[in-house]
């Protein structure tokens, strides 16, 4: 696999699975990692069908790959088979993604399309996903200082689509009852709450994300149901470093299972 | 002060306050104890108009105001007064809270009001308050077997009032920019969330309580500020054992400071 300039080759300490990434690109953080585990808490089958909307490296589909397909349930099912199917609207982004789907030799069961995430339910169809996925640019359009022509500018800020377009989009893709889960800032989560509701995503299961044990949470996770009931569980919190630079015995879980 | 059958005084471990307790009715539990330690995170100001929605045995009005009393702020300061209006419907716990009240000698700074806080606005007046607080009936009507005639029934589930009265009644009694606090359960946090933007109180700061490190949330406080801008403060989590039957260092900080 020959790499352009700029890019490297990580491990993903998981079962061998690689990923591409560009140092001047956006490059995929913690909160990609955490989402997948949190996924993973709620989703065991291995004959799922699954959206990520703009899944950037491709880092949620290939770990939502290594941990799903090595999951006790449905060993013996031949019926079923997982299908994952990323979206990304950077021309670079997508192709560097699909690049990693290949080095993993995971072109069967992963495709990364160029393909605009706010559009997505039109590209796949409606009611056709059991499970959808997003880590989504946390920042309002017009936030903060970019350059919105920049790469790293369109992964981080709601410029070419924004928490609405994720929410309908999720929606309309999911069959019912099928669930949508995402990473987001706290600082919005009255705003996620009542678009995910407008959009009958309903949250089930929300976990806060916390750098230390006695910091304001940093990200929350949540999982949400088409067309379920009203019943929130909020899970304990997940805490990051037990003291500075040095991980919880959870995340170190979540890292390197 | 003379007792009645059942009842019994409790000391708050506050400067010398005391609470009176009938032990056949609703006793304030650490929901009450907490929402009052979460206020006072943010309020300082002596010379506050509180009212507290749905009092019970007045355990709200009484912390505040041991807390609020000796707080460093406005020491010097003649002007304003606090005075904290506690509503409560059920007659025989307004008359109880008000013995306390007096118990305490507090009555000048507090008034235990017979009266149906669904309705407290147009009791109190509209845009009066400075802080608004309530520890609401957590539970829906019907939700669960009780005998609707029980006085414990009526201060746990919302018989007499449901959250939708609790939002409207505290967004109405405050002042632009006036704080309404609330503890509630998590289960309910979107619908709580989606209540009270629809009364223009808008979640400010939000904090989860709970038992242990590990054991999802069992209490949210919150605390809302009437037409307020978006951005939710999300605190470090509130947990009440370190282990089994030992309260953390922060609870004890909170019940005996």
């Amino acid at each position: 696999m020959e790499l352009k300039e700029n890019e490297r080759i990580d491990d993903l300490q998981r079962h061998g699975y690689r990923i591409i990434q560009n140092r001047n690109k956006f490059c995929f953080g913690m909160d990609a990692v955490l989402l997948s585990g949190f996924v993973c808490e709620s989703e065991h089958r291995k004959d799922l069908q699954i959206a990520d909307l703009g899944t950037g490296t491709g880092i949620i589909p290939l770990l939502l790959h290594a941990r799903l397909s090595s999951s006790g349930e449905n060993r013996e099912d031949a019926g079923g088979k997982m299908q994952i199917t990323g979206l990304e609207i950077q021309k670079d982004m997508q192709e560097m993604a699909e690049r990693s789907v290949r080095l993993n030799g995971l072109s069967e069961d992963i495709r990364i399309l160029h393909a605009d995430a706010g559009k997505a339910s039109a590209l796949l169809g409606k009611g056709c996903m059991d499970v959808v996925t997003s880590n989504p640019p946390y920042m309002k359009k017009g936030s903060g200082l970019y350059n919105p022509d920049d790469s790293k500018a369109i992964s981080r800020h709601e410029i070419l689509m924004n928490f609405e377009d994720v929410a309908r989009e999720a929606s309309s893709l999911l069959k019912p009852g099928g669930r949508f889960y995402l990473v987001h800032r706290p600082e919005r989560l009255t705003e996620l709450i009542i678009t995910l509701r407008a959009h009958h995503l309903e949250p089930k299961r929300l976990r806060m994300v916390h750098s230390f044990a006695d910091s304001q949470a940093a990200m929350v996770l949540m999982e949400t149901a088409k067309g379920g009931g009203t019943f929130l569980k909020v899970e304990h919190p997940l805490i990051i470093y037990k003291e500075k630079g040095v991980y919880t015995d959870e995340i170190r879980e979540i890292y390197y299972y």
